[in-house]
């Protein structure tokens, strides 16, 4: 299937997209607007997370926005009425808070799922629920490349979390025939990923640092395989999945399908802003108690299901996102923003 | 191990049991007292649940027991103080009433959850936790006998839950050093159990009506296979993992290790209660949904790591826990009861 083919299944449909002004889902936004879809974006815009009024400033005038927090499950019924498409994307996604506070973590990333998909059964109309999940849920990997059946080695709360939320979306699909799919991501990163704290992944992590003129740090040789996946080809994943007819009560992987070196992806950071040292250091307690091993997707589920497969390699992807913050750099940070706390 | 000498392990032991007016808190509660642990009971005591005082009579004047509720994390925090090993056993029991009111199941079998678990880490002590998890986690059976590493295909979010509550209880292993085990029981039957409704157990249902002389209602044709097992044993199960220094981080199957068809159990009842009938109806669409295909324990990791093993026959539970309930019907139930609702 073409990506033209899948955005004119758009053409004229109710979409709700959850968490909709943080990175991915202000991305798919801008892809429905495209196609022709009619577009409802809420997002709770809590303070340190990732939403971004700028980031939907191309489409501000052809969407509706709802300023709501899923925790509410009178917000979410109103929302949720008439959607025959869910992108549902709101989320804590920091694992180092999850670990640190976990019942706001069990609040937003169980509870409030619980009041979208019962909001979803009373609405009536079962929309196609897209549910982002995250590789988390793999935790501690056993062996390379990780498909679906991989264990569930959680090593953090959000792991947890986003497994079990995944099984909510499943269990109302099976008991009340809504359709749903989860897709696990890697690591994504691109354009509009919020640049406050280091929380929500390195690479733009690195590129702020780089872009400050800061050193980009990497734990121990920085070895450790990732599977850096550009939000664009995630965004499209999720377009795809939507489309799918057969993607009903299933999950799916969704990364570049390689895997990239820790160091390797800092230093094509630096390279691309001259000036930019690497400097190597310990792993500390912390962050070796979640390390999880090398990651590499195995995305041959959805790419046998959908026909979606990645586009972007990581190179093009961080010099992309490097333009994107050049030019908009002040509207993603202060340059007295908090220290930072590294997610490998 | 013989039975004696983990017993002689926890003398002058502080143990918590959470949950403990129930069918197998009380049924610990009443063999730690033998061995001269110094044991303090939690229970909420909540209306339609499994607590009753009555099930702590013979020992009520050598425990402390506390009503409190875990949903408090005040609560928790000084029973669990000074604990050396808890026994976690407070939970909302019934898959059916989790599919119909998630959030209640989610504060109780999750967010307790986390109470407790934080509370230990504040306590400091590092007791050793015995968690109550499910054969209900593996939901949709795959195969015969159900080993550790079957899938997770819930189908209740009971199963869910509790598949959540036992990775908290790991994570809390990996990352602060408690050790935790969670025991995944299968259809546990026997004395001291709730008779007010259907929902914990089909074995003591059968019990109630056939006492009742109210027929006992099969549906299909009952050839649907069930570990039934009998509490004795699971209280040994709960003894053996706290005593094990091998079973920290772990999750291990607990059940008889037999299959028995439906029906067959449904005719140990009424053989051992001249007069009762059994009847056979037609599946309804709700039940058939939760209906998870034959269950059978495959117990050879436990017994490897602990020496523990099953030894009350299906027939010899039945009629004890018959003999059980003559003797005190009048402490478990009016007759004025609500209808049943049955869990096959």
């Amino acid at each position: 299937m073409t990506p033209e083919a899948v955005l004119s299944w758009f053409r004229g449909k109710r979409v709700l997209i959850t968490g909709g002004a943080g990175m991915l889902g202000s991305t798919i936004a801008l892809k429905l607007v495209e196609a022709g879809a009619r577009v409802k974006v809420l997002d709770a815009m809590l303070a340190t997370y990732g939403g971004n009024l700028f980031n939907l400033e191309p489409v501000r005038d052809q969407i509706q926005f709802l300023q709501a927090d899923l925790r509410s499950p009178e917000a979410v019924l109103s929302a949720v009425e008439g959607a025959e498409v869910v992108f549902n994307l709101a989320a804590q996604v920091s694992y180092i808070d999850s670990n640190r506070d976990l019942i706001t973590d069990l609040d937003i990333n169980c509870k409030a799922q619980i009041n979208l998909l019962e909001a979803a059964q009373k609405a009536g109309a079962r929309p196609k629920i897209v549910f982002a999940s995250s590789r988390f849920v793999y935790g501690k990997i056993e062996y390379n490349p990780v498909d679906e059946k991989h264990p569930f080695n959680c090593l953090s709360i959000y792991g947890i979390h986003k497994l079990v939320a995944e099984k909510y979306h499943k269990f109302f699909t099976l008991q009340h025939g809504i359709p749903t799919v989860s897709l696990r991501i890697a690591n994504p990163y691109g354009p509009r990923q919020q640049m406050k704290h280091s929380k929500y992944g390195i690479v733009n992590w690195f590129i702020r640092s780089a872009l400050e003129g800061k050193p980009l740090t990497v734990y121990g040789e920085g070895l450790q395989a990732r599977d850096y996946v550009y939000v664009e080809d995630v965004a499209w994943a999720f377009l795809y999945a939507a489309w799918s007819d057969r993607t009903g009560g299933e999950c799916y992987n969704v990364g570049s399908g390689t895997g990239t070196p820790f160091q390797e992806m800092a230093h094509r950071v630096a390279e691309l802003v001259p000036g930019t040292r690497v400097i190597h250091t310990e792993w500390n307690l912390e962050n070796q108690l979640v390390e999880t091993g090398n990651y590499v997707t195995d995305i041959s589920k959805i790419r046998r299901d959908t026909g979606w497969g990645p586009h972007v390699s990581i190179g093009e992807g961080v010099a992309r996102t490097l333009d994107f913050y050049r030019r908009n750099r002040e509207l993603y940070w202060k340059s007295d923003s908090p220290l930072a706390e590294v997610q490998p």
